[in-house]
């Protein structure tokens, strides 16, 4: 099998440097020792791991697959992957990011969002531990009491135990306020019994102990989403004794094959309180941010992946000749496919999404840590305003355009694409699945429309129209620049009349923002993609000529004139109503 | 596992009767046996077989994949697929459409291309093998000799033996005129040598025999597309001896798992040729014709596929409740997800282009059949100007749209549907292939602005809109068919201005035209599905109020007010030209 990926290691300074990142490390207390060439070393070093131990077993993983024991509940991974899981955590890459108090490196969030892709486009089904991990990790320093942080936050951290996120039930996935798992208080400590489905790395052998994080409903709960609690659950209890929480099975999936998505039975499971009780849902939205924003990247990570390898297959094809005689190469039969016109723009659609994703991704990953830590109350709000607009943005327009992409990718490839003799096949099934999860693209649309939109009356969008008019009057006084500030321009300003017009039917009837929504986000992340690419063509446009301006310019041109024209439709989709669907007969389908 | 399918009889009666079937059978010579009743119930026992022997194979088939043995070269099917082709052939479906003169049924053209539909939406895999055997049986009924004939066609017909197309090798798959196998004179026969690669069913264990359509160079033969011949290479020479014809491996790919896409390695095997030396190309383009139409059947039938299970899944699944108080369910936790907007949007995706591709194979296999029996010359030149014209955009657009209409299907469905529990994520890795064999849908594009578009100065374009304004000038009368009338209009007088202005680009310079020819060929296809709603909704703007003039007025607004505004885009695309993919540099990519 062949396998190509290089980690974009020097496009990853570059968006760094163009979305503040010196500013962020110099500004910001704690950040001091994590400067643009330390963190460029650190990222280093992590992918240099995965490109060495986690990507020779990507294709072996998906193919040997896992095993589930029905007599004892265990599940094994493929070979290769306890051993790469202990070299993870050794190296100290689990605490990438978390809290320097209990032994993490204390390092700016943006660096783990940025590292995420790399692990991802290496080792999609092993990205998917540590992910669920972090997202324990978050929820317990936010809401756990000082004893449960003493003891589960350094073993989790430091990667000798792993967390789970324990959701989903048979009947209720997307809607959470129908689950009837229950919790019932004994001592300091409460009893939980129901079934979890979708449980990603639920049970596995690669660490001794797996640390779930479970929403549940005390005896005296509210019904609905308001009687949610959360409690943490382990495998092994303080005592070494085994919990009543076992494996009952496992999904097959279509890809992600060596992440084993678990059903979890709990049986009178010891856990305990996260939080206060019935209060669940909020501990749950901490955290959700940063796991949307993950699944994002899965997105860009795969995207890059499938590309490397369409490039590569194509930089290595020769079929057909030029149209342009040209180009045709003397004494050859046949011209390298990138003569043909729509070889590169397949490339490019892949290209010039995936690299404004990726800008997007440090963008927003800034602006976490800017709202975690700046020392301005005023920035810090502006910051966090931005991630909670655009977040469901990332999650749900990088996943759907990261299929497409791999797709995409692919085609370029013809046959070969569709062989286990590449990855891309591989991509193209470990991708899907982000468009599900996490909360499903819709339902990201749904928080854009119903939530962040109204927030504040209508704060969030005017901080990001500030930022996009900002950016319009400092690069637009540069002729060079107008390719991109008088689209850009323009899009804001249908965004804003579209944004409008669609609140003002919302208001009337909330129906009518659940129809729009979808289209609506898609417009909304065209838009933010433009600004992204602006952005960082504002990098360049004074630098001298180098390979790195020419890649941004002409990259960026080609996502103007002939990916953003698609805001086209998605603004009439908008405007729609939703009477062509809601007057449908559901006989009728 | 859950599986749902129901062939979609009812609604290929209603396209059969608006695409002329009627005058079809009444007019041309020899399908007088073939009423709509006697099609309908041909087509019904047909599915009824597709329905109990083949759906229940799809699964077991795709899981337990194929067996090859290096040590002779033989390929294993899953269990079941011998018993059911037996069951196929003895039935007589493999001469369905087939010359009665060899022992076909001798039905019209259309019937299999409807009949395919379920064949491959009950299992795609199985249906590789006969869709295949028909292509070899048109190459040797319009090029092969009377003895070649006599020897092959019947076998082939009544399926007892099975076909193949012998064309791709590892260094040429769309560009043939790489190709090197030689074929050398001897006697009556020939001697070929050399590897093919992707022959599907090169090598099975369903029949006795398989007898290979091989592309090979003679020895005298000019080089390139010019001097290729078309020999026929049976696996079992007519005295029963074994030939040199032997499978070399098997492809190991994302879907159609059960479908054996085989290494052939000819070694002095015996051909016979067909047709004239060195005019190979000829005869393969007789046949591509209706290759590519069935082709884009794959992307209707899995499309239809996954839609009926994303609305049974959708019809059982309760979450969240409805943002209408009017529709929350009383008594209720949770509404039907079918009270949801985006969940109603995304399944009319899928049902109004699925719909739509439908009813334009119905018109385009009508029209094959007019343009080979009608007594008319000119009525025949003119069918077969709207096939040229219209077959590339079936292939294309149908298997691009049925891989997203699948996605789309899957995304209803949550989770459930990225599980094998339902086939739908089958039906995704079975379906991605469409859009690269059989010509890479770029090729197809090719074809249309390279080929198609010119041909007769531009003959084939005039016979469409012809249609097109004939069917304004008769239903634009009725003031309730003015929502469809006025769009139509509207794009095909811009598919016009589109055409003219990318025709004149390219005659400066053809690299223009491979530039625009993939986008141009999706702003055709929209309009031609937007005429072809226009066709249903006049059939039954007039009727009596019922069910199906409901369905199909709805699902054809859903389509020209949410779908058909995509045309806006590719038509920008067309107008963008060469030099933003061009001017790239190869270095920046």
């Amino acid at each position: 099998m062949s396998t190509v990926y290089t980690p974009p290691i020097d496009q990853v300074r570059f968006l760094l440097e163009v979305f503040g990142y010196p500013e962020l490390v110099a500004t910001l207390p704690g950040y001091e020792d994590f400067d643009l060439d330390t963190a460029m070393s650190m990222l280093d070093e992590y992918a240099r791991f995965c490109v060495t131990e986690l990507l020779p077993l990507n294709g072996k993983g998906d193919r040997t697959g896992l095993r589930f024991n029905p007599d004892d509940g265990s599940v094994t991974t493929p070979p290769g992957f306890r051993a790469a899981y202990q070299g993870f955590a050794s190296a100290g890459f689990a605490g990438l990011s978390l809290s320097a108090e209990y032994g993490g490196s204390g390092a700016p969030h943006v660096l783990s969002a940025i590292a995420s892709e790399v692990l991802i486009g290496t080792n999609k089904s092993f990205s998917m531990c540590p992910g669920l991990t972090t997202g324990l990790v978050e929820a317990l320093e936010a809401h756990g009491t000082d004893e449960l942080k003493a003891v589960y936050l350094p073993k989790l951290i430091s990667g000798e135990w792993t967390g789970t996120m324990c959701l989903t039930e048979p009947q209720c996935g997307t809607d959470l306020g129908l689950l009837t798992t229950k919790a019932v208080p004994e001592g300091d400590h409460y009893r939980l019994t129901g079934t979890k489905i979708w449980i990603t790395f639920g049970e596995h052998d690669l660490t001794e102990n797996i640390v779930h994080l479970v929403l549940a409903r005390l005896p005296d709960a509210p019904p609905g989403i308001k009687g949610i609690s959360v409690f943490v659950v382990p495998k092994v209890l303080p005592d070494g004794t085994r919990n009543g929480v076992r494996c009952g099975g496992l999904e097959h999936k279509m890809g992600i094959h060596a992440s084993p998505t678990c059903v979890i039975n709990l049986e009178d499971a010891v856990g305990y309180l996260v939080g206060e009780p019935h209060k669940g849902m909020r501990s749950m939205f901490t955290m959700m941010n940063n796991a949307r924003l993950h699944v994002g990247v899965e997105g860009v990570a795969l995207g890059e992946a499938a590309y490397q390898n369409a490039l590569a297959f194509a930089k290595d094809r020769r079929q057909s000749r030029s149209l342009n005689p040209a180009r045709q190469e003397e004494g050859q039969a046949a011209d390298n496919i990138l003569v043909h016109p729509d070889v590169r723009r397949m490339l490019l659609n892949a290209k010039s999404t995936t690299m404004a994703l990726r800008g997007l991704v440090a963008w927003i990953g800034v602006q976490i840590d800017i709202s975690h830590k700046h020392p301005d109350a005023d920035t810090r709000d502006r910051a966090e305003n931005l991630v909670a607009l655009l977040t469901p943005i990332i999650k749900s327009y990088a996943t759907e355009r990261g299929f497409a992409n791999v797709s995409e990718c692919m085609q370029v490839m013809g046959g070969a694409g569709y062989t286990q003799d590449w990855p891309v096949e591989q991509h193209l099934r470990d991708v899907r699945i982000g468009a599900i999860y996490e909360g499903t693209n819709h339902i990201q649309a749904l928080d854009l429309v119903g939530r962040k939109l109204p927030r504040g009356g209508g704060q969030l969008l005017r901080v990001f129209m500030e930022e996009i008019t900002g950016l319009i009057r400092t690069a637009g006084k540069d002729e060079r620049m107008a390719e991109f500030i008088q689209p850009l321009k323009a899009e804001s300003k249908r965004l804003q009349q579209v944004t409008m017009e669609m609140a003002g039917r919302a208001m009337q009837d909330q129906e009518e923002a659940g129809a729009a929504a979808s289209s609506y986000l898609n417009l909304f992340a065209l838009t933010t993609l433009a600004y992204v690419w602006a952005r960082m063509c504002a990098q360049v446009i004074d630098q001298e000529p180098s390979p790195l301006r020419r890649e941004v310019l002409s990259t960026a041109r080609f996502y103007y004139q002939m990916v953003l024209p698609e805001a086209e439709v998605f603004a009439r989709r908008v405007g729609v109503g939703k009477s062509v669907v809601m007057d449908f007969d559901v006989a009728d389908l």
